[in-house]
């Protein structure tokens, strides 16, 4: 059996010896060399549309594609027959790096990093961000300690996210498609969230981009915010209705937003969200590089060859 | 017994009662009130320079002064009789503020968002910093996973803020004055920090101001850190060398600095810090709210009366 993994990142290929299958490296930025279009399973990281659509057509024989990414949508989109090829996705490869990112953004929006730095390229003092402050005042999102957090997609990176939360001292709580209590944290149904988003001081956004989530934050949720609540979107720029969010941050009716995925990437030159107030934008760049991904090759791998179901299938 | 407690932040009085002591606010920028001369007890809190120059005067049955800072030089240089009168800090109540916001300066200098702030502003997305990256690569300081920071200061902030790196996947070494294991980690003496230095990839300073820490992160040990390391100040800014670190940054023999203290402050408009490469001004904004001050007093004030000796004494 022959496997083509990708050379845009890199891969401990030791880690997945052992299998009776033929490692080989290929670039993912042009086509797949006719020799290797034998290849029964395709792992893939940041291919170009022509080498997936080049190799939908030429890769006859495969079973399995493996991608590196927590959402696919590039494989999805080329034109394999899905019948008879299985997609895996890297779902979990990302989880640690875009939880330390959403907490980042998280801190910068309730310490202000944003408007530190936009004083300092003044050489001027925020005199008002330091110095003695009020300690948690209500009605502003100043800390994490004590603050509702409400993340809304509660898959992996929601529950790596997590544990760093509640050691700041934030009350978490959860919205999903299925209520329940997951990894110690009450998660609701999207039903309940006209209850859950007038009490939140800080909306974490972790869904997945698809027809069913878009604008999942329209213009009627984000009325049900505090006006001081901060919205972060670490997962796809789809889930938010940008005009409604540009419209709510002008009126002063939501605290902020910071963005790391938008409708459409890069954003816009001409889009309002740049200079909308309390905007910030992050460049796609909570995930990016995936870890351990050789653990879930090898494990799928021998899944694959046992005959069982694999992990992460779409 | 009298105790004065200050107006300039809300405390919870009803936790002091029960205590055979009289309980009066005062207002901490005015001389205080001659009918409140003979108070025993200052509780003090961002008093001006001359209010506490008028009590070292006209307070003389002053027996114990409750300073709510973790540093209290202004009480200090006031000129109180400390042959007469016990002054104990604040330390403790400012450990969660201080280190979250030093965990929210690492991910702004990890995820650079100062930089993403700069592009911002341009209407530019910086493409560099997001979309496909390697992980953890070497010589660079862009994730908190397996970084290695070395704490220096190693009292209770570093002792808070602790968990929140070993959870983000950090390794972390401390120096203080005296080696030893606390809470786990492994302190060492500051002769050792040449060692230390070399594999550090970000230094955070916790240093309190006194004579013995002037210039404690000077030319000599700045030289001995990677190029690519980052410093965090939340101590005092008389503990870092700022025309050193400045040079340093300009010949890129360290990566960055994020300063939430200055040896003068607010920081002057013509220092050269404020447009030093990868400097991040923070505006003395990490504590300033005390947390928890009633569990503080309501203990020194129970020991005074018992005749213990108090917390936190200077």
């Amino acid at each position: 059996m022959k496997l083509l993994y990708p050379t845009s990142l890199k891969l401990d290929t030791q880690s997945l010896e052992g299998f009776s299958v033929s490692l080989y490296p290929y670039d993912v930025k042009t086509p797949i060399p006719a020799d290797h279009r034998d290849a029964e399973i395709l792992i893939t990281w940041t291919n170009s549309a022509d080498n997936l659509k080049d190799a939908a057509k030429q890769l006859t024989n495969l079973r399995w594609i493996q991608s590196l990414a927590a959402g696919p949508n590039d494989v999805l989109n080329a034109g394999f027959d899905t019948s008879k090829i299985t997609v895996t996705t890297g779902s979990g490869l990302h989880d640690r790096t875009v939880a330390e990112h959403a907490l980042g953004l998280l801190l910068n929006a309730a310490r202000r990093f944003f408007e530190m730095r936009d004083y300092q390229l003044q050489r001027k003092w925020p005199a008002h961000l330091g110095g003695p402050q009020p300690d948690r005042p209500k009605g502003a999102f100043t800390t994490l300690r004590d603050a509702n957090v409400l993340i809304w997609g509660f898959g992996n990176i929601a529950k790596t996210l997590v544990p760093h939360l509640i050691g700041l001292g934030a009350v978490v709580r959860g919205v999903a498609r299925h209520a329940g209590v997951r990894n110690g944290i009450e998660v609701y149904a999207e039903d309940k969230l006209a209850e859950l988003l007038p009490s939140t001081d800080a909306l974490v956004m972790i869904l997945p981009g698809s027809e069913s989530t878009r604008h999942a934050l329209n213009a009627d949720r984000l009325k049900l915010l505090p006006s001081h609540a901060w919205i972060v979107n670490v997962g796809r720029g789809t889930s938010v209705d940008e005009l409604a969010l540009v419209d709510a941050l002008e009126k002063g009716e939501v605290g902020g937003a910071a963005l790391d995925v938008f409708d459409k990437e890069p954003l816009p030159a001409e889009s309002p969200l740049w200079t909308a107030p309390n905007v910030i934008v992050s460049p796609h760049a909570a995930g990016g590089r995936p870890q351990d991904a050789e653990v879930l090759i090898a494990d799928n791998l021998r899944r694959l060859l046992a005959g069982q179901t694999l992990k992460n299938v779409i």
